[in-house]
């Protein structure tokens, strides 16, 4: 039977559904599972950690640049990438995705390898424990994301104070240089730096960096989505201070990024500062605290509100999910 | 100021956003709610339950019949449904929605405020704790809902044993009747039996029911979203059994049905049997159970596969999310 040509409406919700779901893998925290009216899972304690993210042609992705095997993993990637910025373990997922009739079932299998990859690699013990399949015009995925706080109290974002040392997990940027050799339409650019295209498709937020912050007594923290500038602002206001970055503690990032800002005419240090999508987590700890390895500090908390770097004040900036 | 024309596109995602959740109500399960990357929710045990549904203009529900009050309230109906289904109490929910941005900023709140009184009528205490907002050309809801089992087992699918009782709580084939009404163009038809089409737009799934059936014993549930005949051939398949109705046990609800159904000259019976939407509760009990009053006794569990009306068996029939 050749098969690799059928699509979603020819097999219908029911199959479709069923050969999606043998693709995932098994949680860690599953007592129910997929197949019934709702999933069944375990916390750590009387309490569970929740967040939800979406993705939608056109708007925050392209499936010219974005494979569904892309879209399944990013899309666990920014949801767990959000568990661990409140310092919790991520344990379980809910996934509704919506897509044409006319959508190969090949593509929705992509999807579900890429749920499970993302969730072996970034997050292990965690699974997708159930779901919803639609028919619309326009492709939309909704993640629904759960984590365990072991005991721990949520790391918020409003418990900077001043004084305390600001330090980052992960890139910095990254993301932002994947999307400009994307939309620089370089092929050869995109060819040569692909690792940054990556990124971009397939972001590696650093979970257990989120859990080892919690455990080293963060006092706020949030995953950093829509730009340094723009989350870090998040964090000053929510915790009523203002946040000092150092520039020559930027400068490592920036340097990382030259080779292909030069090969597309960008500004590496543009995409430091204010490029969205890295998922990296952004922390406030005390300056006697035993800040985890995979932390780099680049400024301090003090009184005030806003971003600065050095002495000059940041506007707001980044990505509005509404406005772009 | 004039605000009544303000759009969404206009005031950008974190004003709407900000405006939106002023509206909600606060639960009684809420920890941390909406404003951090993530919310935290409490549980009466060491588990929770978690169900996601998902809502898209043109295939789910069309914006000349459905106001956003209405897109809110059933958003909340149709997953605190499934969480009713396995015996669980709802706790929290999250909202991802995703509208134009020409989408009025009123109409936005009208959402919240049909997502408040939803939470306030069917499921006290459980609140809205998180969401998201985003841009689409098409209109797109997708809801998660929690729940609490409060010590008891989850009620599966998978329960049903021969000789037992098979019951319903709530109605049957009434949010079909609605829909054969709006569908019929027939104006007259639709403002002389609006209280059907309110069971459409706005249903009343019998959440208490639902605990109250896990709390007396029942073997097997399921929320009824995809009509009577094949919901109850999932349970039948789910606990390898079949399970045969009695059609006298139907009449009471085809008799509250013949009147729209002969003014739009359609068929009250075949609304009861397959007819989605209602979000009733269909369980299976044990003879000498102390069932909830609640809940109709309708038919038995017997051996074999598949549903049977009295001594026909059904074929299976009823709602593809995409075929339609």
């Amino acid at each position: 039977m050749v098969t690799e040509n059928q699509t979603v409406g020819s097999i219908g919700e029911n199959e479709a559904l069923k050969r999606t779901v043998s693709r995932l893998n098994q949680g860690e925290f599953t007592i129910v599972g997929s197949g019934d009216d709702a999933a069944v899972v375990s916390t750590t304690d009387d309490r569970f950690v929740v967040t939800t993210d979406t993705m939608i042609e056109g708007h925050d992705f392209r499936l010219d640049w974005s494979s569904f095997y892309d879209l399944g993993y990013k899309a666990v990637a920014t949801n767990v990438s959000d568990v661990a910025a409140m310092g919790a373990r991520p344990t379980a997922l809910v996934v509704a995705i919506a897509v044409p009739a006319s959508t190969l079932v090949s593509d929705l299998e992509a999807f579900a390898d890429g749920l499970r990859t993302a969730c072996e690699s970034l997050a292990p013990g965690c699974a997708v424990v159930g779901g919803d399949l639609a028919a619309s015009e326009q492709v939309f995925i909704s993640v629904t994301a759960h984590g365990s706080l072991e005991g721990r109290e949520p790391v918020l974002r409003s418990g900077a104070r001043v004084g305390q040392i600001v330090a980052v997990a992960g890139t910095l940027g990254r993301a932002a240089a994947g999307l400009g050799l994307l939309q620089s339409n370089n092929t050869d650019a995109v060819a040569a730096y692909d690792a940054f295209v990556e990124t971009q498709l397939r972001p590696s937020p650093p979970v257990q960096a989120g859990i080892d912050a919690a455990v080293a007594g963060a006092t706020s923290m949030l995953d950093l989505s829509d730009g340094l500038a723009k989350d870090a602002a998040r964090i000053a206001k929510a915790s009523g201070v203002a946040i000092r970055i150092n520039s020559r503690d930027l400068d490592g990032f920036i340097a990382m990024l030259e080779e292909p800002a030069r090969a597309i005419d960008a500004d590496a240090k543009a995409w430091v500062i204010s490029g969205g999508e890295d998922h990296s987590l952004l922390a406030t700890f005390d300056v006697d605290a035993a800040i985890p390895r995979a932390f780099k500090p680049i400024g301090t908390v003090v009184a005030g509100e806003g971003v600065y770097l050095d002495d000059d004040k940041l506007a707001e900036q980044g990505w509005d999910s509404i406005t772009g």
